[in-house]
């Protein structure tokens, strides 16, 4: 039997779209003996078509006009690894405008844009996945879309930034600071040379974003994210967690209470024997909480050329099968929830707090502070004075929960008391 | 807009099937705006209708005649949730030959029948759908039908007895004995009053079986996986494990080389930094190394009322989805490989391999002992003395990669010695 052909097009040839090329290639009998039709790559557009990707593309492929790849008739599905939200936003809005389905992996296009592009694919009737924009070669979306499907989703904390996770990783395996583990990242690849998009949080928000949307049924506004990264982390409080029975990991967590929502991105302390503390490296997992399946935790790398071509792979299959039995939008791009989800404000966020102090080394220094926390009416589970020396000594609280209204409140007292020396940490604790 | 319905009949109404009625009464209105379509329950048979289960269900809708919930013209979608290897394949097979999809729970009647069952399904074009047999409320059947669908599936390590796992985890924590943690096992309502197809391996290997047939396309039999259990398994070994940086868990490991597959279950050391380890008490978890994915891991329940449910309704969710669309079989039930696999004798399976020897305290006894294992040409990487005390001293010796065929000939001659008292224990490990 002639196996039907689907022809897919290919815009940004980068690193993930040479490893789909490769992919394509190399597992192209396997595929359509799965499948039972056989996907063509048609065109592949870039405007730099003379550097080298290790992959062999018969030349008449390319192109550098991206609408030749989304106009040409034998293109049945679009795939969009530009990234950002310039070009890639015209042509994905071109290719759905055309009734073409669209595969990408733009977390940052989806998490901007998420009310624009995915309303408009509602409109058009026409399928939008994007598997590879969370969790690299990990298929989480799939898992919460069609896995999970019976399930009320309730809560989900996540390592989402692979550049991140080594660096912390690093900082506690070998002591070293967070200046000497970002060059190391850089050295090895896992950073970029500007690194800010990663150690500031913003890229574990986009994906944050991302799977609150697709578990609440309802975009929720970036704008809405409290996000706090990594930069500058002390190596000192990845110690004292330790000792505490911690691991600080970049964690998003999204928690749904009624019909409040909150999402944020932060540093978070987690139980070292957790499942989650023991991810480890540039590795990604995310933990879901859900009333039926409870709790299942997804792992693997977050990003790199053949995991991320593995979820866009396994998102074309499934377009190209609705292609073929003439089905659309078998499942929404986003799960509905049945009801709107209202985001919770910051300041009602609780969680019981770390707090590390530089305190004056004098009797009733920790009175004060412990005064100042009673006031907002945060009560303190343990205080531990660590190694002394100079004529400040470093001061660890854990608190019971408390509300960030009241925390920050707290905090910019201690931080203008006398005895205080410095700035006051915090890390939030997550109990998992 | 009406909604078209689909309807449901359950085969067995025991906790998973109690299970599956709450969760669609409950999550009636979430599922019906997630699929488009309503899931409607139109007939339950179970031989005891008078149990009570905690779900409130119409009585006009249960009977003891399972044959007719198949022949009801009303139930589109055939649910298996008996188990076990009688009725259960009389009514699959019912159902498929009445060209009903069927979505089933029930390991082992697809690993003892799984040509039979698989064959029937593909030549009556019906689906049939068992993410819950593997996993409880781990969506990886589906992980691994689809999510990975671009890949070659190169090993799968896994934890899929939450019985075994939870007495490998309490005599680990508590440093109990096997008897104590059975015991405990069997009081939590982990274990069964007979506990023998947990504990002595039949349960993993059951699933072993399922997840190589799926990674591979084609059924693999039963009685060619090797399998050991946990039972009478010696809390010192988990102890001396500990000492060497390993924990031990009951393994289902599956690996391909070329044509050859390997699929094995027995206690295996997994490295204690390594996620699989921190996998505790009746949790499940599946570790897939794929070709373009590479690692990825999938956590949680592994049985239980309602993450069995979870995976069940799904299953359920997709057959539906296919009717609604007159698809059948978007994806095959195993995935084809491109290639027949060939069982791999174990004889010919190389691992590293823990021992623990009692040896008379003399000089020259190790002597002896390394000569056995030199004479198989098994290379020692690490030996030693544990604790001393009476006439005999417990070593304990790590050795190098060994094929199962040599180790075997060297630990029968190594029981013969004189200097050895009782049978010497080994465990294999698995460097993940």
């Amino acid at each position: 039997m002639a196996l039907r052909e689907i022809g897919v097009g290919l815009l940004g040839f980068g690193t993930v779209g040479a490893g789909v090329v490769a992919a394509l290639q190399r597992n192209a009998e396997l595929l359509a003996e799965r499948l039972g039709l056989r996907l063509r790559l048609r065109k592949v557009a870039d405007i730099d078509l003379e550097r080298e990707r290790g992959v062999e593309l018969d030349r008449s492929l390319l192109t550098t006009d991206a609408l030749s790849v989304i106009r040409c008739p034998e293109v049945d599905i679009v795939v969009e690894l530009i990234g950002g939200t310039g070009a890639a936003r015209t042509l994905v809005t071109e290719a759905l405008n055309a009734g073409k389905p669209v595969v990408t992996a733009n977390k940052a296009l989806l998490a901007e844009h998420g009310e624009e592009i995915f309303g408009l694919a509602e409109r058009r009737n026409v399928d939008i996945y994007f598997g590879a924009s969370v969790g690299g070669g990990i298929p989480i979306v799939r898992a919460l879309r069609e896995g999970l499907v019976a399930n009320r989703i309730e809560s989900i904390c996540a390592i989402l930034n692979g550049t991140c996770n080594y660096i912390l990783t690093r900082m506690e395996q070998d002591g070293c600071s967070f200046g000497r583990a970002l060059a190391e990242a850089q050295k090895q690849g896992y950073a970029e040379a500007d690194p800010r998009l990663d150690i500031d949080g913003l890229d574990t928000a986009h994906k944050a974003v991302l799977l609150a949307s697709l578990s609440y049924g309802s975009v929720v506004p970036l704008a809405a994210v409290h996000v706090e990264g990594i930069r500058d982390f002390a190596e000192t409080d990845l110690r004292y967690a330790r000792d505490l029975g911690y691991r600080i990991k970049l964690l998003a967590v999204i928690k749904r209470q009624g019909e409040d929502v909150e999402v944020r991105v932060h540093p978070t302390m987690v139980p070292q024997e957790h499942v989650l503390a023991s991810v480890g490296g540039v590795f990604n997992a995310v933990l879901v909480q859900a009333d039926l399946s409870e709790r299942t935790l997804y792992y693997g790398r977050g990003a790199g050329r053949d995991p991320t071509a593995s979820t866009v792979l396994g998102d074309i299959a499934d377009v190209a099968k609705n292609l073929r039995s003439g089905t659309r939008r078998r499942f929404h791009a986003l799960l509905r929830s049945g009801s709107q989800v209202r985001m919770r404000s910051m300041a009602d966020v609780a969680t019981r707090h770390y707090l590390r102090l530089h305190l004056l080394d004098r009797p009733g220094v920790l009175a004060q502070v412990t005064a100042v926390l009673g006031a907002h009416g945060i009560s303190i589970a343990a205080a531990l004075q660590k190694e002394s020396g100079g004529r400040h000594v470093p001061v660890v609280i854990v608190t019971h929960q408390a509300r960030e209204r009241e925390m920050a409140a707290a905090l910019t007292e201690l931080a203008a008391l006398e005895v205080v020396s410095g700035k006051p940490v915090r890390v939030r604790i997550e109990d998992l």
